[in-house]
């Protein structure tokens, strides 16, 4: 099975080199995480070290803003979008809740909800297309859950992966953490591999992890590693573990800190 | 009682030999705990030494990425189905889904829901006997919980279990933890059989457990026991018993870290 | 008052030699706790030590299985039912679902519930007066909350429980333990007395224990006493107690374990 | 202000030698607390020690079960019935409840609902006249909340009480504690008194506790209380005070045990 | 800016001197606090202390219990209310309600909720001018949270709030806690100021505290300070400070006991 | 990339001089928090050190009573508003809440709520481009999210982003914490920017602490910062760090109080 390196410095030696091609795996993170940089990271290695094309697909941030922020990483995401190298397409989540709020209120909403979910996978596919785009970053899943219903969450989620899937790319999709930490989202079962980004304190310092909940087909790391976001991007360091406490965890969740524990 | 051994090494003991023939048993575990690897190692195991042909019914995976991830192990799905050993099939929950959702504009939903369960368990059934299939792998029950009502919902999983008994097969069927944790689910009342799988940390490592919660009929064992997914598949140490803390357990399935606990 | 001993080995000590005639008890607990072992034994013994009849009456699980899974006891059930004095009878709450759905549809609710527990109730009083029962055993309430709005499955309980009341049994009924811990459920309230099966773990090992929670009329045992499931059904060891903390209880309901606490 | 003695062993002391006269007293506990021992207890001493005639509502129980129940203490309710000193009405919640269901299938639920808490009221208070009652106990204010909608809750429960307080009775209410143990329920706001019983365990053992949350206008005991539901009825040990931990409390709810803490 | 002393001994020099002239306070705690002598204090101390009549607001207690439970500390309202300088009103919210009931079932409830919190408004400012009121409590602002919406149940506090500050009156407003203790509620973000009263245990003893939560525009004090019921009415102890855990405090709001920690 | 001086002393120096201009940034805290002390100190001081005029855009309270309660910091803005350096503004929720129903009566939702939010948004527009102002303060986001459809808030909180984006100003919204605090709000994930202010107590002091949770293309502090609400303002003590445990802060929001931990 072909391996595509990820270019984050650290990363691919937790999992045989890289991701297994064409699959879909899923970054899960909090805000200020990471996850953005991640995923630029993913796409702008992938361009500059072995030459595959990328395209990023937002449906919250202007490409304008992605391109000012990864300027602090001294990323030139312009000049490699002008070389046809990349693609920054935003996705329009307003028009497309704005079609769906139509739907409803027409009492159709099954088709047209496919039919928007088409739309939003056509617009991907035409860009992925138009460069040969071999790395495909999607940020994020959570802005695609356009429905109070779990079980009609569920559905969406497994039709945009099983359709991103079939796009001969290898694809990182990003998750917001909103919902009950106990559980587990749909999109963690579903996806082929899970990356957790998390962010905690030990004795007043923060500390950002990473960790592999899975990576089917893979014989992946399973400790908790330290990593940083550096001038250069993220680094991994694949030699350290993390060893915290739960209540530490949770304390940055709430934007809060903690001291020694007695 | 006729009995079926399983073929997962280790396991087997636990349950004085194997599962009762013809009986559903429960399989749960988050992302990453390998239900999947858990059940096709119960049908390669079938197949290899005990000559009993297998089905393996997916409702999210496609069957070419199974039969690759399985590689891991060695183990030859493809062979297997061209010798008529094995099916792996796909039952489309997007179409089922889509098929609930237009019942639900007509407002006939009762009739269609059981007309599409039916669908649901012929598709499987017909695979059974076309290959005199003696064991039968279903992934995942919660695929099947097209509802938002827990009252309907137990009407499905109880309809979709008793039907399965019927079928001269011995099953294992999956389920997420996706719901409060501290609650058992309405499968787990209702199963023969309940084996859960279960990943946390001790002092920073990743430690995979196995119990058995209940196995009607049968003098079971009730320790909790380490397994590994090894390059072989899954072994269980049946000799073992992992001695951990509660905290430890909810870690990682907020994918974090705990370390000494003083 | 006459007094109906329970035949369950250890327990009628602790309620002053049994359960008051004709009350309703319940009996809850999780999956593999052994509710459906403690009914049958307090059929099985109700029929061999004082020759009173008796029905099992089940929602979910067939009568053959129950009969396959009480042989491990030694219990021959179907001898019992051939001798006129022992009916398993199952009241299929699937034809139940289906006549509520369809009254769901037809918009008079109300009284199709009202019916169909009638029906129910109708099945079970038949059989209890073809044989004479005297003792009655339900599994489990829970299959006949049918409603997501607990006002009304506070009606339908209060009304079931209210109706086996005047058969002229003494009836133990099972429920699980779905809802939020924390809050009693409404059958415990309404039922006469309360026995509570709790399974934990104290430094590894697990132990079943049993609670009398409330025995109206009764000066019963307060005190959690642990009982085993033997080759010859429950064994309570009414001198014994069990001290453990409050975390051990909950770490097995996870299915997890719990080791030595500092 | 006229005082009215409880007659409860141990329990006027904490309230400046009784409550009110005519105030309505909540009283809230768990099933197997004692609240119906409470209030029966409180009925026969108004009649046995001040001549005070007394009426007893219940939803649920029968009148038949409650006397039943009261002999293991001693009390002749019967024989007070036919000396026109005590009644035990029951007020049945099923037809109450099906009349609320039938006016909702009319969509006229407003005028039927308060038709149906008049047919209540009048229906106690024909009672109440009919022996010209001074002391009143209801059992339970739960089985009135038959609504799923907290502000129609709260408007029930304030128009039954702002009611009960018209009938020149002294009044105690139970009302089971099914709701978020951390907030507290709307007539815990309503009521000029609020009685709570506790039960929980100490080192294995279980204790009873009574506290007194509020007693409008009544400089009265804050103190944890322990108390017996003895033959005789219950005494409070109003010179002890009970000492123990948070935890604890909770583990009785559940139904589960407590060890020594470490 | 002028400053208007509460009289609640010991309270305004936390707040140098007093509210702000015209502000909307807060004032919270559970059943038992004291929060209606807390404001039946502010309005006696007006009169007597500053001859500022005042305006006591009631949606749920009668006059006449008020007066009756404020006999307890020797302040004669029948007396200040036939001199003019105080006016005890009940707003009927069963009146109110049932008027939100017919709106709803007419399908125009946006306009009657409006028109229906004017007409409260009205009753009040009638009262105000009546006696020139200068002092205004209101108890309490649940009972107007009359929809399970949290939009409009922000709106109508709201709409609430604003309208009193127009009445140039210094007002107190209770508010129960019954939601997640965890959230702040509206009310705090949208009053001036906030006053917390809060009940726990330290060693089995009952401590009430207050603590002033915030009050725009003035330097206050913000230590948790203890305070008593007196025969006199409160009194704070504005130089001492309670020191307790946070699991005490939740105790008492479960009414229950909390020991001796170790 | 121009950076924007706050003005708030100490804090410019936690993220390298100051936002980035035309940037979104979220401030979130409780009642008593200090935000709109932190938002009005941050368009004085671009009044007075930069001579970028500002708008105070305020759902709730009245322009009258902010400039009453930032008397206390010597802060004279209605001579800044004659000046023309600063507009204060009323966008009323209530008007716009009403619309908003009327809407949802004729069950035309979508439109009309997209027409109210762009009456909201040309308001602010207006008094921007009045007095060309370069710095916007927003108090708060929570008064908009008026729906209880996490989907439609989501799309009302980056439409409203979205749109403020494009005025040439530098933003600072707030927003109020009163969602479950585990998790992260919509607009924690959508805002460039996220300053937390949370207050809590350690051994009976309260400490205000602030947290620069993320500021997206910026290398930015990232410890827990003590900060005090002086006469003259806010003040960021930078070199300092909080370090408390877990527990202390959760007790301030529930108005509590923590003592010495053992």
């Amino acid at each position: 099975m072909a391996r595509v390196p990820t270019g984050i410095s650290g990363f691919d030696e937790l999992i045989e080199g890289g991701f297994i091609e064409n699959d879909v795996i899923l970054l899960t993170g909090g805000p200020g995480a990471g996850k953005s940089t991640f995923g630029s990271q993913y796409l702008y290695a992938g361009i500059m070290n072995y030459n595959e094309p990328g395209v990023y697909v937002t449906f919250e941030e202007t490409p304008a803003r992605i391109m000012r922020n990864m300027w602090r990483h001294g990323w030139d995401m312009e000049r490699l979008i002008k070389e046809n190298k990349l693609r920054i397409i935003r996705v329009d989540p307003i028009a497309y809740d704005r079609y769906i709020m139509r739907s409803m209120e027409t009492g159709q909403q099954g088709d047209h909800e496919n039919a928007t979910l088409e739309t939003v996978l056509k617009q991907i596919y035409a860009s992925v297309t138009e460069i040969d785009a071999k790395r495909l970053f999607i940020d994020s899943l959570t802005s695609l859950k356009i429905s109070p219903d779990p079980v009609h969450v569920r559905h969406i989620v497994l039709e945009f992966i099983k359709n991103i899937e079939s796009f001969d790319c290898t694809t990182l999709i990003t998750s917001e953490i909103n919902k009950d930490p106990e559980n587990f989202s749909v999109e963690e079962y579903l996806a082929e591999g899970v990356i957790c980004l998390k962010v905690f304190r030990i004795d007043g310092e923060r500390i950002r992890s990473l960790e592999i909940l899975k990576m089917r087909g893979v014989k992946h790391d399973e400790v908790l590693r330290p990593y940083v976001i550096s001038d250069k991007g993220i680094i991994v360091y694949s030699d350290h573990s993390v060893i915290g406490k739960e209540a530490d965890v949770f304390s940055l969740q709430r934007c809060s800190i903690l001291g020694e524990e007695d």
